[in-house]
């Protein structure tokens, strides 16, 4: 299949990248390098099925023309760091509201009718039932970061419906593992690098957050997309358990052979718009038969390797 | 209070205009006057504390200037015509949810910290649950208009968590009475007035739907800022019943002395995104004391009399 993925250089598009390829796919990646790196894409670039056009979400005649021929969209490209909306709220409406608008306008002006899209455990908001199933109570946002791809879903559910396209949508949890490159477990390792007998926390410590490793999360992508029983299908991504933030600095200081000692920062969110609690109801997707193959704790100690340069 | 009203001109915004002049607030209008009509403002121009600013929502500089010294924000404007979303889908981005972040940056540059704003009842999508609560389970956009307009409420949510603002939001049916610009009422009328003995409906006249009337709610809106209970309040506003096409066109009908022949075309949806029943839960705003005025079947006459020219 002739495939375009947004986002190839970043993390988990360019670990969707690889996979596609070795698949047998045609892959053309889209990347603005703004915060991927053509390093990811190091192996995917020595395949003779991949192209790599250099362009932005926000120039709708690069993306209709990387577009062209394309069967299905992955649309990864995002601006994908929730703790900075902030700090310059114009970047998560462009970068992530304007952005999938133009995407799916390319894919309408090209005929391309099938797509799948990451979103974000975050759009539940501060939820009320745990673990938190797709269907939750009507959420209220609480970051702009979050805000911006609720209104990417919500693009994506009405061009479902009004142009008759294909549409997958994954609710994360914090995805982790070979190169991860924004996100507590990077603070906490460069932090520990610098000065291994000291932390500083975010938050207090006891902030419960769940966890997958990457190549699980694009196992379960595409087995949802290889599914494909309906027109819309929205799904969340996630283990099955979740650990607190003292969960994990245990578990990066032993692999890193330290032991810090903490000193926690803020309130009981590590900053506004922080959940204190992400956990959610993964059922779906496991009634299609898919199992995260990695725990949240080997997901962390593998990411601690990876930022070690051991993998 | 100095009030900014976006939308000033429309049919809502004017008839809100009109009344907070009347409650004696200071009101700058601001409007593009693409929908919106000078006429509707005839009183409004005549009182020495309105202001009219001619300004576009994409206009950022306007926005600002017409916000200087502001204490509130009533951001009526917006692309309000569901049915056609999938004939220009820009539209209902630019002028619902990047509108909506501009008036947010607008009053982050002018300190402006309350605002209240008219999301609708279609982003329940197609519920399950009637009436439909606020705490309706997370929906399915099938509307380009719905998503937008629930762009803006997410990110409105974003700004009142990471900046502070106090945000009121209201989930509306749709609105009839005086100044009333498009919609099915409208639609009918103009079609009895050219030939009363047929009707083209579309959908199979079986759609439910809700309906309010403009001053009940203003009304609703003003009690609500008025209680300001906390920094986000969302409510919907709409009577506790609904009715069916055909029960409109009847009450239309009769108020035009006239027994039009009935053609019903498309199926069980008047458009793509029509969604088939509409009934809010309204029993939060109910229980701040408010009570809609008017019935549907009311509101619907009152309605036909204004478009007559009898009021």
């Amino acid at each position: 299949m002739k495939i375009l993925v947004t986002g190839a250089a970043g993390f988990i598009g360019s670990n969707l990248t690889d996979r596609l390829l070795a698949d047998g796919h045609e892959v053309t990646g889209f990347d603005n390098l703004s915060t991927g790196r053509t390093e990811f894409l190091n192996a995917a670039l020595r395949a003779p099925g991949f192209h790599l056009r250099h362009g932005d979400l926000l120039d709708s005649g690069a993306l209709e023309s990387a577009m062209e021929d394309a069967e299905f969209v992955f649309h990864m490209a995002a601006n994908a760091d929730v703790r900075l909306g902030t700090q310059h709220p114009r970047k998560d409406l462009e970068q992530n509201t304007i952005g999938t608008a133009n995407v799916l306008e390319a894919m309408r002006a090209r005929g391309v009718r099938r797509m799948a899209f990451p979103s974000t455990g975050s759009v539940y908001g501060e939820p009320a039932i745990f673990p938190t199933p797709e269907d939750a109570p009507f959420p209220v946002q609480t970051s702009l970061y979050a805000a911006s791809k609720l209104a990417a879903e919500a693009m994506i559910e009405a061009y479902s419906e009004g142009f008759g396209m294909e549409a997958h949508i994954f609710r994360f949890v914090s995805i982790l593992g070979e190169r991860y490159t924004h996100g507590h477990v990077l603070d906490f390792y460069q932090q520990l690098t610098e000065h291994a007998g000291h932390l500083e926390v975010l938050g207090d410590g006891r902030q419960r957050k769940s966890y997958l490793y990457v190549q699980d999360c694009v196992d379960a992508m595409l087995l949802a997309v290889d599914h494909g029983a309906s027109r819309l299908n929205l799904y969340n991504l996630g283990t099955d358990e979740y650990c607190t933030v003292n969960d994990s600095i245990g578990w990066i200081a032993e692999r890193m052979g330290c032991a810090p000692r903490l000193q926690y920062v803020g309130g009981q969110r590590g900053w506004v718009g922080d959940s204190p609690f992400i956990f959610l109801d993964c059922s779906r997707i496991r009634s299609l038969g898919w199992r995260p193959k990695l725990s949240i704790r080997e997901a962390v100690v593998r990411t601690v390797d990876y930022l070690r340069g051991d993998t």
